[in-house]
Order: structure tokens, then sequence, then C-alpha cells
């Protein structure tokens, strides 16, 4: 199975386990249809693909994979609907439609956020088929990967360095902690449920640090050379804004060459995994010639 | 010891497990002084203390109990944070001290709660002394303690009931998720950890639930007759935006009898525990008679 054909094959099915992990819920009926409108905005599915991916790789399948996949695309739909926020990166656009504040207004989705996020726990402690500790690794693993010392952490950073020209060691921090983190995540719980030997998660690991550095770049380089349109999102707006970049700290050509470097080591990364990486290639080159 | 002792032992240990559990952590200055700033600002651990009470009439302690108070009360402030914002109750004071968004501004306050939130779920799983098994039983209990079926619901709930007339009903079906569910979820951590047996589990759930119906009613009294220095917050608010309150709904006087009810529940709830109860006994005056 190709990537494309793997994609196929997943997407629905990641989309119909989000719908019904919302759909079981008793809650107010705004906050259902806020927390179902963003996760079923779409988007790439990055990070469910990812872990599906490794498990595949790893010769492995798993009942409660997609319980855990849409957990990870929960906590993602949550960071995006907070970062969106008025008071935040104040987006209107996201993923070509109304952003979930402008639709539900901000206090509910605040909520739907927060509501995302401890649900999210929640899906992963009851899982049916994963061991306690092993659901005790994942609950640590991503409050780690998406709090304080990951995402949120990251976001945080990246708001203050909009108000200064940032080195790009401190550039890239802020995306190791905001984007990089739940991507290793990703990996991470996919090697978890597919048993993974230690030498393959040191592996993966690596891969992560380096798709998701990679992946960064492509979002400045997109944020430059794409079209409204196309990215789903308002074009140009880290230059009208005078945010730091890799092509503004770079330039764009050098910037180019740092993806490609990434890339390359994550390849690299992934080739001690004996052959059977087929997808994750193709994950990486997606990252790197996506327009959105 | 009597619940001052109990309390004058336990609070400084509270105040410290908070301030330890933060400063571990390798995270952006204003981040953990935003963090740091709502934990500290005080209020009366009323949920830590409850699951420390709980385990003490059990006859139990336990090394982690310290760590799990603390999680709670992470999550308890992470929703006054959200609370007070702007866009949802829009308060500038809490316990008598600017709020959180009125210091560090809106991105970070509700980052901070994000923070707060997932960090929460982090300690459980990094517990010392707890099995696999029950740190996912609690896990499991807090998030949908203080999620959309729970603490985040009954916020969504409250502000939706801003704007009509609530019947009783549907009012006390707001506090019971708002903040009920997280009080009886402290009371059930706390038998968690205290081997509680089945009975006592179903006694003590009682009880969580009529105190918790108890400390709203005597929040909207204190509304209504304390004074915004007594309470660390603006007084009077629910009557100027007309939001239902049980005051408003039975009048003032019924609205006390209401209370004593529930408490009077309450303690013959807990009756069944067979004597050792004198803490919770306190613990239910002390939410009837409390001044702010």
């Amino acid at each position: 199975m190709n990537l494309s054909e793997f994609r196929a094959h997943y997407e629905p099915l990641i989309q119909q386990e989000l719908a019904e992990q919302i759909q079981m819920l008793s809650i107010p009926a705004s906050l259902k249809e806020s927390m179902h409108y963003s996760l079923q905005a779409g988007g790439k599915r990055i990070r469910p693909i990812l872990l599906l991916a490794v498990l595949h790789e790893l010769g492995q399948d798993h009942p409660d994979a997609l319980k855990v996949a849409a957990s990870i695309e929960m906590i993602h739909t949550y960071s995006l609907i907070h970062d969106d926020l008025p008071s935040m990166d104040n987006d209107d656009l996201r993923r070509g439609m109304p952003t979930n504040h402008k639709v539900f207004g901000e206090a509910v989705a605040i909520l739907a956020g927060d509501a995302l996020l401890t649900y999210s726990f929640g899906v992963l402690a009851r899982l049916n088929h994963v061991s306690s500790d092993d659901k005790v690794r994942l609950i640590d693993l991503l409050s780690v990967a998406a709090g304080a010392e990951g995402m949120v952490g990251g976001q945080v950073l990246d708001i203050e360095g909009e108000e200064k020209k940032l080195s790009l060691e401190e550039l890239e921090q802020v995306h190791r902690l905001k984007t990089g983190a739940l991507l290793t995540y990703s990996i991470l719980a996919g090697a978890i449920l597919g048993n993974a030997q230690p030498e393959e998660m040191v592996a993966l690991v690596k891969f992560g640090e380096h798709i998701g550095l990679a992946f960064q770049i492509q979002d400045d380089i997109l944020d430059v050379t794409g079209t409204s349109q196309e990215l789903g999102k308002t074009a140009g707006k880290d230059e009208s804004s005078a945010k730091s970049t890799y092509p503004g700290l770079l330039t764009l050509p050098k910037a180019k060459e740092k993806l490609d470097f990434h890339a390359n080591e994550a390849l690299q990364a992934v080739s001690v995994l004996g052959g059977k990486t087929s997808l994750l290639e193709e994950l990486t080159a997606l990252i790197v010639k996506r327009k959105s």
C-alpha cells in the first residue's frame, strides 16, 4: 500500500472515529457542535497518519490504534482553536473555514478547546486493548508533549517571539516545542502500540524530530510562497507581522536548503529500521512538498 | 485533630507541593509565573482538603496524597483562570487579587490554564506509589469530572443560562456539573487512595453530591448577603447580571432552607461510615457557614 492508498483508507476511518467519540458524549448541544465543527474541519490528519504509518511499518496492527490517533487529533485541534483566538493569533480562517470562535463565540471556543484537551486523556484512560502500564506511559508522554514543557510552552515562546527578533536557535526551540513535540509523540505512540524495540524507538524519535522541523520550515516557506486560497488561511501573515521565520532569518533559498537537510536526516534515521519504511519516506516527501 | 488543626497542618503542605510541582518545570518564565501566581493566590483549598480528609477518616495515609491533591487544585485553578476571562465572566478580581489575565494578559492566561490542565494529568501518570490500574482509574474519573460531561459542560450551561431564566432543575444541573463533579472527584480520589470499601464509596459519593449543591447554594447566598471585601470578588454580580440563582428562584429564606437540607443529607450520608467522620462533618459546617 502506498501513502495515497494508506491515507485514502484511513482518513475516513479517523474522521468517523472522531465523530463517534464526540457523538457519544452527553453534553450541551453548543459545546458538542463546536467540538465537532473543528474536528471535522479536515486538515491533513498528519499526526494520526504518522501514528498509523509507524504501526504499519512495524508490521503491527492494533484494535485501539484509531482511538489513540483520534485522541492526538483532539489535542491538535484544541491547540488550533486556542491559537486562533483574538488574544492569540487572531485568525478568522482555518482550513478554509471560519475559525471556531467566529462561529461559536470566544467563550464556547475556549471551552471546546478545554473539553477536547480533557477528553483526549479520558480516551486514552478508557482504551480497551492496552495495558494500564502502557496507558500510563501514553498519558505521561502526552502530558509532556502537549503541556508547558511542550506545545503550550512553544506557543508562549511563539507569542513572545513576535515582539523581538529571534536567533535561529531560538526559532528552532519554538518549533521543537510548538509543533515537534506532538509530532514526535504521535510517532512514539505508534511505536508503543506496535511494541517497537528500543533501537527502533530511538530511530523513530530522531525521525520525528527532523520531520517536525521540516514541517515547520515548510510552513514558513508556504507563508511566503503560497496563496490564501491554497493555504486555507491568510497568507503572508508572518511577513506583515514581522514574525521571525526561517525565510526571514535565512533567506528563502537557504530555508529550502535547511528543509532538505532535515528531510534527509529524517530519511536516514528511518533507514535503520530495515526497509519497512516506504510510508514514512513518502510522508517525509509529503511534508516537504505540501502546498498547504 | 479537628478541622482547624487539620487545615493548619495541610494548607502549607498543599501550598508547598503546588510550588514544587511548578518549580520543577523547564518552561518560559512568563508561563511559570502565571501558573504559579494563580496557584499561590490562595483560596480555601477545599478540594485538596476534602481528599485528605476522606483519606484521614478512612484511617489511611498515602505517600502520594499531596500530589493527587495538588493535581486537583491545578484543575480547579485552571478553571478559575479561564472562567475569569473577558469573554467569559470578565472578572478583574479573584481571591482579592487581580485575575490572571489582568496581570499576564489574555494569551498567557489562556495558556497557563491549558498548561495546568495538561500538567494535572501528567502528575497523576507519574505518581510513585500508586498502581497503574489506580492511576488509570484516577485519570479516567478526572477527565469525566473536569471535561465536557462535567465541569466544562457546566460552564457552558452556566454561560447559556445567563441569557434566560433557568428552572430550579436546570440550575441544579449547572451546579452538579460546574462545581459538584470536581468536588465529588476529590472525595472519590481520597477514597481510591484510601482503599475504601464499595459501601463507603457509595456513601462518600452521596456526601459529595450534597455538599456540592450546598456549596453552590451558599455561593449564591453570599453573592446577595456578602460584601466584595469579604468575598475577595465583586459582590452582587449575579443580581446585577440577572443571573439565575437559588435566592433569585426561591427567595433568600427558601434558599437557606435548601442549603440546610443538603447539609443534613450530606451528614446523613457519611453517618454510615461509622463515626470516623468528624472532619467531614466540620467541612460540611464550614461550607454552610463560610463568609467567602
